[in-house]
């Protein structure tokens, strides 16, 4: 055995039990979003480097991990980190396109990091976008859209809301220096890394107020309004909030003013689906200012971005998530001798759109019951001489051991007993 | 405008217009696997240089196009090029999944070639394989999708057979000495490239016996039999033709002792799909000793592979394929003032399953109309003061232009007005 030909270091396959609990998942996801009228969109998986490394878009460390290469005409490429970049692009260059725009995008996206449990170089993200909107409304559906997939998973889960300018207004408020607002935000940002102590000991590093702390750590939204001077980020969240209330959804989100989101390029609202207590699973906001970024028009924009492989993990965990083959009968040519008659019938079978599989081992019963069973295929269907001889099939419920008889001119039963 | 900002060279976006008709023609493909039972797959897009440079994978022309990089670590990685070698590696190195084992993936590929009209460097391949049967009903399984597939799709087509090993014979029965055949076949693979003149040409160059093609012209099974000492592919073929016959798919086939099919790895029944007369649509064939390669057990195996995107650009070039949106009612609150009635009545539709969008820009009526009419939205329903009073919606039928009044408390009849 060769043991050189791994998948990539950080990748893995999806072989058929995992990846029918990626369709399972992918497919709520895409009729979520069309339910909510999104359209459906593909960008390539490579895109320009300096595209992907624009200042603006995700940031410094995001940079760091992008799949760098350049092709046989010196060009500089990289596979994209995200899906909200490529798609910034897309509205900046086809300045056509009417708006509001809503999309929908499932796809893959790499990232060279640090592989780990549950960390993988090459993931797939479900994004759905909405630009030309300036009203909160779009926040709103995006948020219920996420609600609604997270429900149907039957998953435990909240979701963490705050607005960048809201944390841009409170830094001021605590002192910071204007200038120096986006470098108090990027120690925030550490948090769920270093903990309260070290972004202290950050800031107090970079020399700037740790008064911020204390307010973050109330997480008081009430309490903040009095000392701001600017209350644009607060009038947004609120406004995101009372929607909610309305459609009875407030009780899926809890403000965090320590949510700061990783990518530079937010610049609103920001939230994030927090699964089972812990994991996160889906995140996003407002990014009015990304689409300028790439030569298009001010463009006001927000999404959220679905972390399908997160929420796969999240679901193996929680309950044994079960996808069984779509395949609803297995036709067995009995020794061999009925190989034509079940080609035949096999094919009547799948004319009636049921899906179905004829062995192509020669296996004895026995065998092919064993392969049935394995399988999960409900349904077995014995094309032997006694049944060419009384033109009918032998068919046995596996899950019941039941046996029955059907004729070959009855097949279209069949659509009533596979359903 | 930034003009920089393009797609990367050979590769395209599918905006919502094209990426229905995308998923349209996927989604066929993919019913049409389940229901020929076989089971999805994933492979990482990346992989080990070494794995798709192999020799007896691709062949060296297939090499060149390879998208090549080191990533951080200096490990030398490569873009796949197709779904085969990627699914090869997987059953060398699961030796436990149960055999026959049956796949479909719906999957890109990259190829560095020099990018035309209807060429991409990135392309959609739909792929079927059966690994683990000898028996040639597994090519007869392969065919049958391929056929039922373009038929659903309502094109004209037909399908060349042939087989790599009857070539061989061939060759050998022409002259050419056991150790020139590969030689002589990979002339007779450029027949479509440079023509007989060409290949002929090349055959004298190599000095090699061109009688060989004075027999692929005349294309006589009958005729070439008689002068076969080996017959192993002859009779793999018409074993094949026996199985299409039988089940009176035979008028879709025509053997075409030419086809070759350029990459290396097929060693027996080769087959590709020709529609509207001339573009080649899907391949495939037999390659029972790739995933030896491997470093796997000797497992026999076969597969066929869809151009997603060829087959999109006949069936644009036939008909215009119009898919239109999934959004089935478009939600408008009149002069805003039903904004919050109507995202109520909007998330009770969705609740209902009903695909529906709410107007997010506040715009006129007449606007709204526009809106719905340019995205073939079949249904408009206003939310304004008088229907708010009345407790009831205004629906609008926007092909017909009938207008009727729906209670709040009868959304559900809805279900049948928007089927």
């Amino acid at each position: 055995m060769s043991e050189k030909f791994q998948t990539v270091r950080g990748m893995r396959d999806f072989l058929p039990v995992e990846m029918r609990k990626k369709h399972f998942l992918e497919d709520i996801c895409r009729q979520t979003f069309e339910l909510y009228g999104f359209q459906p969109m593909q960008t390539p998986v490579l895109e320009d480097f300096e595209l992907l490394a624009k200042k603006g878009s995700g940031g410094e460390a995001i940079k760091e991990e992008i799949y760098y290469f350049k092709d046989k005409s010196e060009r500089e490429l990289g596979l994209r980190f995200d899906l909200t970049v490529p798609f910034a692009r897309v509205i900046a260059t086809n300045p056509q396109l009417a708006k509001p725009f809503k999309r929908y995008q499932i796809e893959r996206v790499y990232r060279y990091d640090r592989p780990g449990a549950q960390r993988y170089r090459e993931f797939t993200q479900a994004d759905i976008d909405i630009v030309g909107v300036p009203s909160i409304l779009a926040d709103f559906e995006c948020i219920a859209a996420a609600i609604e997939i997270f429900r149907k998973l039957g998953l435990d889960f909240y979701i963490k809301l705050n607005n960048k300018k809201l944390l841009e207004e409170i830094a001021v408020s605590c002192g910071i220096e204007q200038s120096d607002v986006k470098n108090c935000l990027r120690s925030i940002d550490k948090l769920d890394k270093i903990g309260w102590n070290g972004v202290e000991q950050e800031l107090k590093n970079k020399k700037l107020s740790t008064k911020i702390l204390q307010v973050l750590k109330e997480n008081d939204l009430k309490k903040i309004e009095k000392n701001l001077t600017e209350k644009n980020g607060l009038i947004e969240l609120n406004e995101l909030l009372s929607l909610l209330e309305k459609e009875k959804l407030e009780k899926f989100v809890k403000i965090d003013l320590c949510l700061a989101r990783g990518l530079e390029y937010y610049t609103g609202n920001v939230f994030e689906v927090l699964a089972e207590g812990k994991f996160s699973c889906a995140g996003g906001g407002r990014y009015d200012k990304l689409i300028e970024t790439y030569g298009g028009q001010p463009t006001p924009a927000i999404g959220i971005s679905f972390g399908i492989d997160r929420i796969l993990d999240v679901l193996n965990e929680k309950q044994k998530l079960d996808c069984f083959t779509k395949t609803k009968i297995f036709i067995v040519p009995v020794n061999g001798t009925g190989i034509e008659k079940a080609i035949e019938i096999c094919q009547k079978i799948r004319k009636l759109e049921i899906n179905s599989e004829i062995d192509l081992m020669k296996r004895s019963i026995s065998k092919s019951l064993d392969y049935a069973d394995k399988q999960k295929i409900p349904y077995i269907a014995l094309v032997g001489e006694n049944e060419i001889k009384a033109k009918e099939l032998t068919i046995k419920e596996m899950k019941s051991g039941k046996q029955f008889k059907l004729k070959f001119s009855e097949l279209e039963k069949l659509k009533e007993i596979c359903e």
